[in-house]
C-alpha cells in the first residue's frame, strides 16, 4: 500500500516545510517533494522543526516545476482555500481520506503560504481538496493544512482502505501532459486560439476536461494518437 | 449556541499560543483560557502568530490555576497521548466533535509543549480526547493538535449539533471541586488514607470515579450532605 505524497509548491519558510513534515510523520505519510523553495536547500530551519520527522525532510525531493514533481503520479489533488472558476470535481479533506486508492500514485499540492496555488497549478490537477472553514478566518497555515489532510487520511485508512482494478488506474501525469503538450502544439499550428490572450484560459479548461475524464493509459494513446491523425490532415 | 472552551496548561512558547489561537480561528471557536503561561503575558510572540485571529489572543484570561480555569465548566476534556491507566472514558477527536452538546460549556485542555498534561490535571477531566496518531512519530505540536480538535467540531456542528435536556447537565466544576475537597478533607480525618504516600493515587482514582458519573447540580449537594451527614457522625 502506498500512502500519498505531498507536494509543497514554492514554500517560502523552512519553519513550514519542517512543520509540514512533522505533521507527514504523525499520520503515517513519508514522501516529501519540493517544487522551487525559496530559501536554499538543505534549510535548516526545516530540519529542526520537524522534530522527529527530520527524517521525512532529509529525503525530501526538490524540483525544479511542478510538472516534473508529479509526473509519476496517477491521481493529483490541488488544496484550495477558494473556490475556483474551474469545473473541477471539489473533494473535502474527509471526503479524500475516504475515497483514497492505494493503488493509484497520489499527489496532494500546498501552494506558497501567502498567496495559494495559481490557476495554471490548480488546473494539473484533477480535483480541488477543500477544508470547509469559518468565513471569518478562512486562511489557514501550511503545515495546518498538511496536518488536517494526513490526518483525514489516517483515520480513513484505519477504517476502510480502498483497492480498486489496476487497469481502470488513471495515466500517471507526465503522459497526461505529453498529451496536453501535443495538444496545444496541434491547436497553435491550426490557430485554434484566434485571439492569443484567451489562449490561457482556454487551454485551462481544456485541461480540465481531460482531467475530470481521469484516463487510463491506453486512452491517452488513443487521445494522442487521434491529435496525430488529425495533425497530419 | 456555544462553542467549546480552548484551555492551554502552562504553555511554553507564545509562537504556539498564537498558532493555536489562529487554528480556533479557523474552526469557529474564540475562547481562550491560559493557565500560567510560563512566559510573560501578553506576549508579542502569540501576537504575531495569530495573525487574523490576534482578537482570540487580546481576549485570552489567564488563570493561576487550572481549577480556576474550569470552575464554569460542565463538561472537560483532557487531550492526551498517552492512554492513561485511569478508569476515564477515552473519545477520539471525531467523537468529541459528535458527541459536543452546546448547553453544556465545555473546556478542552491542552498540556504543556514538552509534557502534556499530568496526572493530577488530567484527573480533573470527565474523559480524555484522543487523536489516534502513526505510533513511530506520535508526538503532535500543540497547535497542530488544536487543529484537529477544533476541525472536528466545525466539521460535526455542520452536520449535526446537538442540544439535550439542561435539567441533565452535569454540574459546574468548581461544585464538583467543593465536593471532591470536602470529601478528601474528611478521609484525612478518619485516616482513610493509612499509608500517606498512596493518598495521591487514591484521590486520584476517586476523582475518576465521581466525574464518570458526571453528577448534577442537585446531585453533588446530595453527595455533599453525605459526606456532611456521615462525617458529623
Amino acid at each position: 500500500m502506498s500512502a500519498p505524497i505531498i507536494v509543497l509548491v514554492a514554500p517560502q519558510l523552512g519553519e513550514n516545510i519542517g512543520a509540514a513534515a512533522r505533521a507527514m510523520g504523525n499520520f503515517g505519510l513519508s514522501e516529501l517533494r519540493i517544487v522551487t523553495p525559496r530559501d536554499s536547500w538543505p534549510n535548516p530551519a526545516a530540519q529542526a522543526m520537524a522534530a522527529h520527522a527530520a527524517g521525512i525532510v532529509d529525503n525530501a525531493t526538490i524540483f525544479d516545476s511542478l510538472e516534473e514533481a508529479i509526473g509519476d503520479c496517477r491521481r493529483v489533488y490541488a488544496t484550495s482555500a477558494r473556490l475556483r472558476d474551474m469545473n473541477k470535481p471539489v473533494v473535502t479533506a474527509r471526503a479524500f481520506g475516504e475515497e483514497y486508492d492505494p493503488e493509484m500514485k497520489t499527489a496532494i499540492l500546498f501552494g506558497r503560504e501567502n498567496s495559494g496555488l495559481n490557476n495554471d497549478e490548480v488546473t494539473q490537477a484533477h480535483a480541488l481538496l477543500h477544508i470547509p472553514v469559518d468565513e471569518s478566518c478562512p486562511s489557514i497555515n501550511l503545515a495546518q493544512a498538511v496536518i488536517l489532510v494526513a490526518y483525514e487520511w489516517f483515520q480513513a485508512q484505519q477504517e476502510h482502505p480502498l483497492v480498486t482494478n489496476e487497469n481502470d488506474a488513471p495515466a500517471p501525469m507526465h503522459e497526461l501532459e505529453g498529451f496536453f503538450t501535443q495538444l496545444e502544439s496541434a491547436l497553435d499550428t491550426v490557430n485554434f486560439w484566434k485571439v492569443m490572450d484567451k489562449k490561457p484560459r482556454m487551454t485551462r479548461n481544456i485541461r480540465n476536461l481531460f482531467l475530470r475524464a481521469e484516463p487510463t493509459d491506453q486512452e491517452v494513446q488513443t487521445l494522442r494518437g487521434i491529435v496525430s491523425a488529425l495533425r497530419r490532415q
